[in-house]
């Protein structure tokens, strides 16, 4: 039975001062691994779901502990390779309220940046896969990681496995060209499945859609003009009133008929990384279980219970998001 | 003259991940020690009162700490036991907003549930007792545990103390028989004052009233029907919004007449745990100093105000209580 | 070109249990260096300004510490003496929500109490001074402080400086004699900006003018009328809703004119110390660089970014203070 | 290929207060996850090989993070059960020099103790092993324990498998019968390696040996006079000059020919827990890659180095403690 | 009967950055209550004798903890007052190897020094008592303490209580006069048990004994002859090798005798301070239960364990002590 | 005057797993800054010497973190440039005993490694400058970096500059070619002190010189005749018993005359890392202010203490190494 999902992308690891702090103030930085595809991988892997992460760590104990970290979730670690360059990393200094987070990144020269294409046997990897999952963040670190991808977009292709593509444009990123919006449309076009929006389809197209209902299933029906590999559009769209304070919605354009879901609030937010992430593994959790209105509301509950959980992976089983997703919104203690 | 208050009932020590943190993202725990009927005892004995508390506590340095522990309020510890079982405990994850805090038990074969009842000399022990309060925790441990309880009450009753019952029924506990709400009902028969309302009422006779004031209402009428030792009836409503905003408010049933007091928001809360007994030691408290519908209000902000207090234990003043009661809602630093 | 800022005051120690826990739940506090006129300097230097701080510090590890500490902003510690005595600290129980913080204070026989006022060479120390900082802190803590601030006033007043005052009454000080009105006013009359408002006025002449912006124009008036010297006067207001929440405004009278900025509202608030300082030197980075209206904006944001900035020190930068004036409210991660 | 290594045993958890400090000094503990048999499994994994191993843990969230834990080290853990009693646990004060440390279990009502021997698969369990590794706590703390651990050891013996004995009789077990030295003889009878001294067999054979050379040879004679399925006799000698410093020594009874190692020092010890059984996990590497005593003198340096890391388990790479091995000592730092 | 024991003393704070880190390098310190008084009493109370202590703290949060912690030894702090001065507390650097600890103090305006000695009801107080502690700081740190002690004797004389003496001279003390050799020879010729050596009868009488055992001898007759109050003397050599080892042996002239203990090695040594307040409550105990040379080990037992516990206070049961005054020291685990 | 101490190099993080615990085991870690060279420049600004450091940072708060630091010590930052890289750091794993400490570095492509030799106005820089410190690391970590040094160098030699070299070749750095030895041999013959010995020269001329006493004066006449600006020759010599034991001594080649100081022993050791850069801050302290036999035991028993202190960076005063120079080794509190 193909049920296994693969997840391909950087493992990073992050840094942060304690509480509030800024760095200035601190002698100690909490630590956690992370990485956009590799917080898919683990929030699907908590879930009860057969996972593997492909990647590329550091030749060194940075980089064992990190497998070992991936380990502990079950995640089928096989295909991760090692080279003797540092493992990427970024420190975060926590906002609050009216202060932004702000993040410093180190990974533009680290192990998977220099990953080698040629030493992933993609078709080995993805045997028994019936989902891929891709994001934008990888193409834009490093030209070889850009290749690495491609190469395994293909395979999936042919191999006939569902992609998600989470085609995010990072700006800080794509230092080796200049090329990234095209690039990602190219990426794109070996996906099935989009999970983005207006902001994501208006910079893969150079489009200018309103970010309103209206702009977004104008968008998403440019997208499937343009791109016709994508079947199906989901998106988050996070209302940020502060840096403690969150609103999440879902909503999709599926079979050319728009839905959305309810409004979620989170107050306060405790951690906000990873949260595009535990949407991307609730809504692949649920095309696998739910249809696809379900999938929508359960991937937007993973995001707004992913909020009140520090670090980067959203460590909820199923249950606790059906009961996010039904309502039962927290006042409780579970004995 | 007649002013100590006794309390019976399990020292339990929590342990808690920093922060929200999982355990699995955690190599440290936060302790502390509480249990329902202690925190009574400590809050009781950090607002002045003289306190005894009675258990039975493990023969080891665990045992120890929390005798320590317990002796650090000033409570007498003269009448807690030893024996060769371990110190019951539980391991709490903290949610946030949307998510539930995570609540396991390890309590059932512990030092308190294997309470040896004849070791107890109740009668010394209540000597110049004014007040001896118990919850339904204790007999849902164990059948000694209740036995031991029972034996307290008889004496209680025979020497024309006051009683305070907190008679919630915990599913989770009552293991050893199916029995819970008739042993719940036989313990009350012994009580003078009824810490609860609709949802206990409605467990102990197994009615079903509803929680709104007139349901209320009707329950203490048919409660004091059933169970005349009952003279008057307090509960605390709370309404919680999410895992960190929670409203309190509280009401009575005393002389055929209905009263209840201001409500009362937190945001944020820092720990719910306790809160319940914050109010039953707020209100004995207020029965003791002030006029009934005093002590309510009273009890309701001592509620609140801990609310912010991390651990199981209330620790405020008289005066931190009457400064919430008085609506001098915190947004000062008193030097 | 006379751009420096020169700050004087009591460099203090303080001393908190981590989180919202009280001392009696702890064995380990964290600590910051601060002092009211320090947090000013470090505040402006961290704006990028030319800044000198004058104190005395203790002749031991506690002091060097101190003194390194204000060194890393940058600060120059030239006029900083020592003496045997030990260095002022104060600890602090961190409330939240309906629970007021509580500050219990060690200085009045501290380093700087006995500060001797024949050891600062203040023309020296004033040279290339554009702006000397004051508050009511200093003369309220010991004879010996205000002397040596009235000392630093008059040379000031004789070189031309802009001198800013911040006097504050605080009736926890003010041991060695009865007239900290009396004092106040008269340090208030060697000033030229005075930063404060009714409460303040009110103080300082013995009035009772109303808080509202009626009663704050009368005051400046009647102020302005008494005390000659003062040209422009710069108020925050705070409305404290809770310890977790609060809402500030500016607002001026100059050249006869009113003017008032937007409502902040930060929620939570990780730290409360210090956000009148943090107006205070975003005022005088104000005044420095913009013109008054935009000055006091500038002012009101950096008190509202404080908020959200643990111990007593505001560590934002000018680009991070405009944001928040202009209305980017944290929302977002700065990658 | 049968290569595997399969562990049976308790998964325990482990608290302690920081540092040397006592628990009445505390506030938090730090955690740990170990077992005796559990150690020798994550430091053979560590080591590269293939481990599996067979336990029963908590139907909680306590139990999650153990099983997390376990596969972090790419142990198998198919068949580690769950059932509803809490998993079990200890608290550890760590002594000093001339303090001892101090040891209060919680774990003989714990899931393991409570395991269900019908629900092992055992013929499944063992496919594909080669080395099957138990100890004496296993059947000294319940009597299903007992029972599941015998039919484990029947399977072994039945399909060929090298069986590897750490019969350790600890007084603070047996609660349940009293008959542990039987039943640990009759347990060894299964067993191919016996892993332990004089102390050990005086205790199952019921005799007195000394301790010294001569002693330990007699012992071993007698042991496979009485038990002739054990084929080879490992020990390691624990010289304990305070709770800060210790020696060890292996020594060996093989084909009627004794052998020792090395005396190996360790000053300071970071931590004693689980270095016997980074004695056992050496061994069996040893016993698998190399020559008998080259087998042994691994196991003490594995011992050795054991007792410079923090918590239970082993994390030293076989290159690591070769290096022990061959001397060199650790005063270097490996860039 | 009288078995009570009553110290006299000074409660201070002791502050400390983690580990062997200095200030500079700090953001957080450790704290612990103590005071070489208070340290003599929880010890006792910890071996389980009854135990008052009289002391005067601050009359605020941090006066408050200190009392709780006093209680949490079962130690009666009845008269214990209260007044408007902050506690006195110090700052510790702790050294390592060939670096020496460091000292900053903040003590000589606080609480304790303020004490008021009419305030104390001494002949109520040492109703009961059969031993009285006193030690050579309080009289250094205030005029006040001073005359309070001296009342404290002389009621004790009066009720023919045992006094035992510690007069340390401390040089960094006797800030208000200079008569420090003098009042200590004063306050010690109200005492029975004198508990020192050479260097503090050199002190006291200002004479030059050497410190070895002849010279011990002759300093003993000497004070025997000048202040004959004085019946037994016992003293703790320490002989320290570096910050991280010490050893220890004790030595005393009785009726005429002289006997000594074996020398006790600790090494590592965790804490130093308070290690002549562990031989002391280990005399005191002694002398209560053993005959006088028995005494004397186990006080020098005391002394060194408490080497081995973090903080002032030596945490060890009767039982602890007595083991490693058999010489068990230390390499096993207590389960 | 000329008194001032410049020193160049790269400013570089750490970040370390608390205590003895491998990376694997931990959540979080401590930071310190430090860099072979600004740690020769932090203890020669603790000793009260005016120093700057000139280094290349990166262009965000992690950079702006670094040169906070810096300033901390009163150090000049004026000619620390910045560039859009990565500030360079490594991960440690402190050993103890057996075990090894590990290191991982991440700082090959960081923003020292892309300084623009270009930028620093080495005249300007150099102006009053008495000593220019270089170390080995420099040149190793990029082509830049040594033409940057080279430059500076050469500056410094024209302005008649005393230029001290600590030229110890890193096998794990010369990425960039392979030409280590020669580059090194090139950069000592701009310096007139060469701090190394045996390993150093055998290094830079590649010979074979044995480490005893007679193969060090070989090396060191060897030295000066192949390259001549080498005026003196000061080594550490470090026995390193366990990476928890170490001992060092000093010697030197001056005048064509050997001497040597006592050795020091180092037990236990806190942090080893700096112990070298603590030698040469302590001889250049020394050579200021001693003659050279007496700066050669300073130096020794500055780096002895540097083990006592964990980071980087000596904290220790002059007065601090004097005292273990004097041979007061620790075992008291100076109050």
């Amino acid at each position: 039975m193909m049920s296994k999902i693969v997840t391909f992308g950087e493992v990073i690891m992050r840094l942060s001062p304690p509480g509030n702090r800024t760095m200035k103030q601190s002698h100690e930085m909490e630590f956690f691994f992370g990485g956009t595809e590799l917080n898919v991988a683990a929030s699907l892997a908590t879930m009860g779901c057969e996972v593997q992460h492909i990647s590329c760590v550091s030749d060194d104990f940075v980089g064992e502990s990190a497998v070992s970290f991936i380990q502990s979730f079950g995640i089928d670690t096989t295909f991760i390779n090692k080279n003797e360059h540092p493992l990427g990393l970024y420190f975060l200094e926590v906002g609050s309220s009216v202060r932004a987070s702000r993040i410093a990144y180190n990974r533009l020269n680290g192990s998977f940046a220099n990953i080698q294409p040629e030493k992933i046997a993609w078709k080995e990897a993805l045997e028994e896969c019936q989902y891929f999952h891709w994001t934008g963040i990888s193409p834009g670190i490093s030209e070889s990681a850009y290749e690495a991808l491609k190469e395994g977009l293909k395979t999936a292709q042919n191999m006939g496995i569902e992609v998600t593509a989470d085609p995010a444009y990072r700006s800080n990123l794509w230092k080796y060209g200049e090329k990234g919006h095209e690039i990602l449309k190219e990426l794109v076009s070996y996906s099935t499945i989009f999970i983005g929006g207006v902001n994501e389809i208006n910079e893969i197209l150079e489009t200018q859609f309103s970010s309103d209902k209206e702009g977004f299933i104008e968008a998403c029906k440019e997208l499937k003009q343009q791109v016709p590999s994508v079947q199906r559009i989901f998106d988050k769209v996070r209302i940020g009133v502060t840096a403690s304070t969150q609103q999440t919605q879902g909503r999709a354009w599926v079979d050319e008929t728009y839905f959305e879901t309810d409004l979620l609030e989170i107050n306060p937010v405790v951690d906000r990384i990873g949260t595009g992430d535990a949407f991307a593994a609730g809504l692949i959790y649920g095309l696998k279980n739910f249809d696809d209105e379900k999938a929508l509301s359960f991937a937007n509950a993973a995001c707004a219970i992913k909020h009140t959980i520090p670090g980067d992976i959203n460590y909820s089983s199923v249950e606790d998001i059906l009961e996010v997703m039904n309502g039962n919104s927290g006042g409780r203690i579970k004995r």
